[in-house]
């Protein structure tokens, strides 16, 4: 047996964005490291032997160990809101990167992406381990992205288990922690119906993209790292207050790169929204923005069979005529406002007040 | 919001194989039945009303509901081998429903199913609560089905903890109930590359098999409910002994059936396991056993692109002509007399004896 190390492709992250405080980026950097290295450890303690040849250990640190651990990031700072800095706690909030792991390895085989992280998405990689029959590879590799996805569902749970949280604490954690899993599974569900061509309004996309994207990842994070120290319910409920309007923010910039951003920066290619007519804020807030000739021609390009490369490029600056792109930038300005508003003056430490404060510049940079 | 009630379709189940002993047979009806009050309880407490309109409830009841509970059945006599009756641990085995629940979901999928249990596949079924778009309803109702299988393997957890049973108990079991769902994972991984085409041997596909049903009907729930009860070293073990081979008994004669079977007996179309090549151990000991005109034709036909109803039936009697059907019948009866032996003199109750031996013949009979 080879000893595949899942040595971090430690992503070269440059959270550099020009408000972000110097001693917030030095903890940022340091914690991230912290969850990578004992991510690390526990895929090298679980690992499975015998699907290593299947290039599966290649694929787990794409999408477990690759991404900016925003999920454990928000966790850990949660508990820091109410705990002295601890290392199983730490432990307990890296076991996120293993769920959104399972989430993505999922998601990516319903939506057919194609990369991820700037990689070939996991289905198609995997789809190469199949022995002999090239003809059914496709299937393969879809079944096999989808078993490695219950997999790290699993995983995230045991590693959450055994981070070494007293028993009292993770009894607190465990309702939390389930309604989460459910609630995301419940918004991917609503996402499968989600698609431009239906013209949904601004209201229904925003709903679920709160469900599917917003919540999972900051605030249930958030509110699962306080529950597990033991917060009171006013910090709870404001940490609930600022997750929910910056995991809103969140989102809206998430839809914005997948119609604006390059690949460099969102590790997927640049027209996959457009291509997979998703009903993203962005489309959805430009159909309904732009004047007749321009929502018409939208319109009629997002209803064809396919989209070509031009018509993706023609849709673009069809958005961009409609003014929606300011209206987003404006809606996740003002979201992060609600945001840092919501936190309690008395309750929080100056350290954990400055790190939600650079962690909301963080997840709604241009850039990142 | 309907009251959708879950409603147990109690399939007509008639465990009257003539050698049942009838007190067992009264066991065991009364066992399903309050497994099935329990998941029925646990479904309408955890239903999530917004999937309802989707058809989400129809198959949730088709999935855990309709089954022979096999794997709870043994999770609760594994419990009864070291400890009273108990309705936290027969809640707690009824969870392993909604774990099977979660396989079968996306084995349906991966293996593109048409039936179970008499009814169209979860992905069948939940492809017409698609919105308005029927072009790719296929592709929703399967990654509807892969999110409601998600949302079974995180309800069948948080069944297990919440079933009351005490926390030192479920810190004995969690251990083993991450390693049988990851071993059933890769059981399935394996299953996966299961192809009659490859010519694998009759060794390997006893090895799979093993794995991914075997293991996870008895063995494993056997041990689970041991272990819950906190029984002792040598009834554990004497219990996988039992397990194992029963395990392999029951993946026969289910290998069995998916060759000569009907659909009444198995609730899944006749064809479908020689349809899809799969290389069962009937196949494979066919291909094994088989005079040479014989096996040649087997083999050119398994290699068809598309098997038809008529070329199956004539894979039929090529399989009885080869002898492989008595050999497998031999196989099981080899199985299930080591199984028994397995038990142990003084460890075990009368009942627990007669109820080991009564679910050895009920799992490996012709007709269930």
């Amino acid at each position: 047996m080879s000893t595949v190390s899942f040595d971090p492709p430690r992503a070269p992250l440059d959270p550099s964005t020009p408000d972000l405080d110097a001693e917030f980026q030095h903890w940022y950097a340091d914690t991230r490291s912290q969850v990578l290295d004992e991510l690390t450890t526990f895929l090298r303690r679980v690992r499975v032997a015998e699907l290593g040849t299947a290039g599966v250990d290649e694929v787990l640190a794409q999408y477990t160990l690759g991404g900016k651990c925003l999920r454990s990031t928000f966790m850990y700072l949660g508990w820091l809101c109410a705990a002295e800095a601890d290392l199983a706690a730490l432990r307990a909030a890296a076991s996120l990167e293993l769920l959104h792991a399972f989430a993505l390895l999922q998601d990516d085989v319903m939506d057919d992406a194609v990369l991820r992280r700037g990689s070939d998405a996991a289905h198609l990689r995997l789809s190469a381990g199949y022995p002999a029959r090239p003809g059914a590879a496709s299937g393969f590799g879809r079944s096999a992205a989808i078993l490695l996805g219950d997999m790290c569902l699993v995983w995230a749970e045991q590693m959450l288990r055994e981070s070494g949280v007293g028993s009292g604490a993770l009894a607190r954690l465990w309702p939390r922690y389930d309604a989460m899993r459910i609630e995301l599974a419940v918004g991917q569900f609503a996402d499968l119906s989600n698609d431009a061509r239906e013209s949904p309004t601004l209201e229904t996309v925003l709903g679920i993209a709160r469900a599917k994207s917003g919540n999972y990842t900051v605030r249930r994070p958030l509110e699962l790292g306080a529950a597990l120290a033991g917060a009171t319910e006013q910090t709870l409920k404001a940490l609930g207050h600022y997750g929910t309007r910056l995991g809103e923010a969140f989102q809206l910039r998430d839809d914005l790169l997948g119609v604006f951003g390059t690949a460099s920066i969102t590790g997927k290619p640049q027209d996959s929204d457009l291509g997979q007519r998703k009903a993203t804020s962005v489309v959805v807030a430009a159909l309904d923005m732009a004047d007749v000739p321009t929502r018409r021609e939208l319109s009629a390009l997002l209803n064809r069979p396919e989209l070509g490369a031009m018509a993706i490029g023609r849709c673009r600056t069809l958005i961009t005529r409609s003014g929606a792109p300011e209206r987003i930038e404006a809606m996740i300005a003002d979201r992060v406002r609600d945001a840092l508003r919501a936190l309690p003056d008395g309750a929080l430490g100056r350290d954990q007040r400055a790190a939600l404060e650079n962690m909301a510049l963080l997840c709604t940079a241009r850039q990142l």
